[in-house]
C-alpha cells in the first residue's frame, strides 16, 4: 500500500511528461506518447492498420499531422494560439489559411457558455472540416472586423497505431487491460489511464508469484482503435477472454464507479464488485450503457466481452470533463496510487480465482486423522474458529459446479481468505481444480 | 383522441339500442344483437354449433326461445312481469302454467336481501327448472294465496352461434378480441364488452396503415361459446395466437383492472402492462385467477393461451354486477371512450412490436458516415440527445434474442417512441426483423 | 393434540430411563440403549459395522467398555468419580492407572471456566488419549500434590451398531427419520431425538390410514453411524428418499428452528416450512451450514440428499448445551409433545402432496353435469365458496408440471384442506396423480 502511494507520485510525474504534447488518433505526438509509455512497459508489441483499410464497418482514417494554428485578431496580436494550448484547435482539422469576417469566423469557433473560462475539447475525425476552441470569455471578446485564420496541417495516407504488452501466464485464459491515449492535454480522461495501464504492466511484469492467466494490456487511440483491434483479434478474444477493463477517469480524488459489461454478471463484474465490498473504497456500481469508452466496442452485441470498466467519477459526470478544466490539477497521486491499488487487487482476485471440487464428496472426509479436526471435540486447537468454519464450508460447497468467488459470496467472505484456505485443503488433497 | 370520445358515444348508443333485447346463450334475441353489431362491424362469419353437438367436455344445450312470463297474484294482477324486465324469468326456464300456493311459489323466487330494489340475474342452462327473479322489496309484498304462473317459452333443437370479423393481417400471426353478448339488459357485464368489440372491429378495418397481425374479433355466448370456439378453432390459436383479450366490463368510470393470464408474462400481458404504465389511466393489475369469464376457457391447462383482460371495475367487485342495477346509468360514453383508447393504444402496441437484429453486430456501426452522429464530437445536432441515447441503446440492445417491448422496459421509455427510432434505423438499414 | 400432549408424558419418562446410561458410540451402555428403545419402536434390524472397515473415508473405531473412572486427592477422597456423572471421562479415554502430580494432571483435565458450575462433554474417538471433565470450580479447589487416576476402560475389535425401524408404504419413495443415541447423560442434545424418533415409528407403526411412502427410522451413533449407513445404502437413498430429517434438539420449550437441506429447496425444505408458515409455533427457518449433526453426511456434496432438520433450540446456541446442565430440567413433556405434533403435521403433509393432473384440459369440465356447480348462477348452494375457489383453481393449475404444495403455496392455502378437495376431485374422476 506504501508502494502504490509511492507509485501514484510516479504516475502523476509520468502524465505532467505526456500532458502537453499535441497528441490525435494518428501522427507524431501519438507516437511519441507510445515510446515515452514504452519507458516504463517494457517493449510494446505494435499492430499498424493503414489509413483506408477497413475494420470491421470502419474506414481508418488518415494520419493527421498538425504543426500550427492560430487566429490574429484585426490588429494582428493573436487571440488563439495552438502554442498556448493543444485544445484550441479542433482535432483533424483540414489546413486553412485565410481572411475572415468575425461572422464567418464564428460558425468555425467553439465555446462553453455555461463553462466561461474553460476551452472546449472538440474532434471533427470522420467530417472534413476545420475550426478552433476558445473560452467563451475570450470569445465573447472578439471585436468586429476581419481576421486571419491559419492552421497548418495536413492529412496523409498513414497508419493508425496500438501498442500491446503481453505478460504471459500458465493457462489459456486472458486478461484485458485496455486505454486509450488520443486526447491532447487533458488528465484524468484520458492520461490517467494511461498511466495506470503502464504501471500496472510494470507490476505484472515483476510479478513473482507465477501467473495463471495472461495479461494484455494495451495502448490505442479511442474507438477506430478498438475497432481496429477486434477486427484483428476479436476471435481470439471471444475465444480467451476471462475479463477486461477499460482503464480511464482513473486519477481524480471522487469515488469509485464500477460501470458492469453488457451481459452485467461475467467474471469482470463479478470479481470486481467483490473487490469493491470488501474494500474501502467508496463506490457504486452502474449497469452498462452504450455510451461512454471503448467498452462500446468491446461489448456490442456480436463479441459481448467480458469487458467493464473501474473509474473514479465517471466521463461525462464531473464538470471538467472534456475541457481545459481537466488538467494535471485535477489528478492527484494519491487517488492514481488508490486506483493502481484497486486494479491490482482485481488481478489477485482474478488469479485466485477457480472452480475447485473436493476429492472426499461422500460423506465428509475424516479430517481428524489429517490433523485438521480438534482433538476433544471442544473449540479448536489446531485452526482458527474462522479458519475452521471456511474449511467446512470449502468441503460442503466444492462440488465442481462453481467458482471461489461464489463461494465466497455465499458465505459472506472475502475471496482471498478463502483461497487461502483453500490452498491449505488442496495440500491436504482434499481439494483439486475441476 | 377527441375520435375516441366521439365513439364513445356512438358506443352507448349501440348499447342503448341492445338493451331491451331478450336474450340468452341462444335464440331470436341473440340472434338480432349479432345483426344489430354487424351494422357496425362489417359482414360476419358465423359458426353454428349444433344442439345436443359434444364440444370438448360439454353438450351444446337446446335453443330457448322465451315469449312471455308472469306471476299473477290472488288478485288477478301480474306482479312480475318479463315485459317490464328481461330480468324476471330464470333463463333457459322450461315453461310452466299453473296454480300453485304462495310456498311451492317461494322455491322458484330468486332476490337479493341485501339489495332489496334490485332484481338478480339468474339462470338455469344445464339443469331443467324455472323461476322467476323480482326485488326483495316485491317479494316481501306477496300476500298469502292462489297465484298464476306462466312461463311461455321453449326448448328445442338449434345452434349455438357464433359472429367473427376478421381483419387480415401481412403474418401468421393472430390476435383475438372476444366477447359475449348472452346477457339480457345488462349494461356494464355485458353489453360494454360487444359495443367496445365492435367498434374495435370497424377502427381496424379502416385502419389507414396496414396491419402485421391478423385480428379476430368474436361475439360469442358465455363459457358455451368459448368451448365450441375452441373445439373448433383451439388448434389454430395454439398455432398463430400471440395475444387475446376478453372485452367485458369495460363501460363504467371506475379505474382500470388488467387480468393477466394463466401464464402471467405473455406477450398479451406485457403489452397491456406497459400501455398502462404508460399511460395516465389509474389501473391495477391482477394475476389470472380461474374464476371470471371466458379467459378461463382460453387459459385452461390444455390450451394455456396467451389471454388476458382489461376491464374497468372487474367482474363481481361492483354492487350492481348480475342485477338490474347494471343498466345504462352505470355505463357513460367517456369511459367507453377511454376503454376504446386504451384497446387501441394496445394494438398499436402489438403492432409496434417486433424482435429486431442489427446489421452491423461487431463493433459499432460508424454512425458518422450515416449523418447519425455529431460532427465534432459536442452535443448532438443531427438528433434530440433522447433520441441519439435511443439509437445507442437499440443498437447495442438489438441481438434478436428480445423483442421492442424487452428493449422498452430495459430502457425505461415508451415502446412507441422506441419503435419510431428503430424504425429510422431500418431505413439506414442498421436494423431488420430477425 | 391431547394425544401427543399425553405422549410428552411418555417421551420423558423414555429419556429419564435412558439418561443414566453410560453411553458412547459403541459398547454396552448404548446396546442396552437400543434395547430400551426397541420396547417402543417394535423390533428394530440392526446393521453392524466391525471395528477398522473401511467407511467411506472413515474407519469404524474399536469398541469402548468404560468401568469406572476417578480421581483421588493426596488425601485420598476421590475428587472426581464416573459414578456421580458420565460426563467425567473423556469418551473413549484409554485406560491409565498412575500417581501423577498436579501440574501433569491439569493436561489432561477439561472445565469451562466461563460456566464455572458444569462439567463440559468431551471425547477423543480417533486420537488416543485419556482425560477428565469436571466443573471449573471443583478443578480451581484441587491442592498440589500427587494425585491417583484411575480409568478401566479397554478399546477392543467390536463392532459399530445401528438400529433401524422400517414402516413399509405403498410406493417405491423413501422417509428418513434419522436420530444419534451416543451421547451419555444429555438430555436435549441428544435424548430428546431417539426419544422422538420411537415415539414416531410407533404412531406410524400404528397408523390406520395406509401409508403412500417408506419410512425408515434409525438409531446409530453420530458421524460415524450416518457415515456408515451410507457407506451401505447411500445409493438407494439416493434413489428413493424423498424427504429426511434429523431428529435433535427437540425436548426445550425454545422456538422451533428449521435448517434446510443443502438443496435449500428440496421437498423436505418445502414440506417443514409450510407446516411451520401454518402452524402456531413460533419458528425461524435457517440456511444449510456444514456445522452441526449428522445432516453433514446426508447434504455432503457427492450425496446432496434432501435431509434437513426441525429443532427447538439448535445445538450451539443454547448455554446448556454439551455441558451438565443439560439434563433432564431441560426438557419438558409439553415440548416433547409439541416436536412430535410438529413431525406428524410433516408426515401428513408428506403422505398429502402429490402431482396431479386434470383428466379435462382443454375447456374447462362441465361441473354442472357432476353436480359441482351452483345451479342457478348465484351463489353456491352446493359447495361452500371457498371449497369451490379451491376446486376451480386445482382444476387450473394441476397440468402435471408441479404438486399439491406448489399449488398450496400458490394459491395461500393449507396444503391438508387443499389436499382434501383434490380428493374429493378424483373421486368425480377430474384429477389423477401424473
Amino acid at each position: 500500500m506504501a508502494e502504490h502511494a509511492a507509485t501514484g507520485h510516479a504516475m502523476h510525474r509520468l502524465a505532467t511528461q505526456l500532458f502537453p504534447i499535441t497528441r490525435s488518433l494518428t501522427g507524431p505526438g501519438y507516437r511519441r506518447t507510445l515510446e515515452l509509455l514504452e519507458q516504463v512497459t517494457g517493449t510494446m508489441q505494435r499492430h499498424r492498420f493503414a489509413s483506408g483499410e477497413r475494420v470491421l464497418d470502419w474506414d481508418v482514417p488518415k494520419e493527421w499531422t498538425i504543426r500550427d494554428a492560430w487566429i490574429k485578431a484585426p490588429d494582428g496580436t493573436k487571440v488563439v494560439d495552438l502554442a498556448q494550448s493543444n485544445l484550441h484547435v479542433v482535432g483533424y482539422s483540414v489546413p486553412v489559411h485565410r481572411r475572415i469576417g468575425l461572422a464567418e469566423l464564428q460558425e468555425h469557433l467553439h465555446s462553453l457558455p455555461d463553462q466561461p473560462g474553460a476551452i472546449p475539447y472538440r474532434t471533427s475525425y470522420y467530417h472534413e472540416a476545420w475550426g478552433f476552441c476558445l473560452s467563451d470569455e475570450r470569445r465573447r471578446s472578439l471585436a468586429d472586423g476581419e481576421y486571419e485564420v491559419s492552421i497548418d496541417a495536413d492529412l496523409k495516407d498513414g497508419a493508425v497505431e496500438l501498442g500491446e504488452v503481453v505478460i504471459e501466464g500458465a493457462g489459456d485464459d486472458e486478461v484485458l487491460l485496455w486505454t486509450y491515449c488520443c486526447h491532447p492535454s487533458l488528465a484524468n480522461n484520458e492520461l490517467s489511464g494511461p498511466v495506470l495501464a503502464a504501471h500496472l504492466a510494470r507490476l505484472l511484469r515483476e510479478r513473482e508469484t507465477p501467473l495463471r492467466h495472461t495479461y494484455r494490456i494495451v495502448f490505442a487511440p479511442e474507438t477506430i482503435g478498438a475497432i481496429a483491434y477486434l477486427s484483428r483479434f476479436g476471435e481470439r478474444l471471444r475465444e480467451h477472454l476471462v475479463a477486461g477493463y477499460v482503464l480511464t477517469c482513473a486519477g481524480d480524488p471522487g469515488a469509485f464507479t464500477y460501470k458492469r459489461s453488457r451481459r452485467g454478471d461475467a467474471l469482470a463484474d463479478r470479481v470486481a464488485e467483490h473487490v469493491l465490498a470488501w474494500g474501502d473504497e467508496e463506490h457504486r456500481v452502474v449497469d452498462f450503457v452504450p455510451v461512454g469508452s471503448d467498452e462500446r466496442q468491446f461489448c456490442s452485441p456480436g463479441f459481448d466481452l467480458p469487458v467493464g470498466s473501474l473509474m473514479r467519477s465517471m466521463y461525462g459526470t464531473y464538470p471538467e470533463y472534456h475541457t481545459s478544466l481537466d488538467d494535471l490539477s485535477l489528478i492527484t497521486p494519491q487517488a492514481l496510487g488508490e486506483s493502481l491499488r484497486a486494479y491490482v487487487r482485481i488481478i489477485d482476485a482474478l488469479e485466485a480465482n477457480e472452480t475447485l471440487v473436493g476429492t472426499v464428496l461422500y460423506g465428509e472426509p475424516q479430517l481428524g486423522r489429517r490433523g485438521l479436526y480438534p482433538r476433544t471435540g471442544g473449540p479448536s486447537d489446531a485452526l482458527s474458529a474462522g479458519r475452521q468454519r471456511d474449511m467446512m464450508f470449502l468441503l460442503s460447497f466444492c462440488d465442481g459446479s462453481a467458482d471461489l468467488l461464489a463461494a465466497a459470496q455465499a458465505s459472506g467472505r472475502p475471496l482471498t481468505e478463502l483461497a487461502a484456505t483453500a490452498d491449505m485443503l488442496r495440500s491436504h488433497d482434499l481439494l483439486r481444480p475441476v
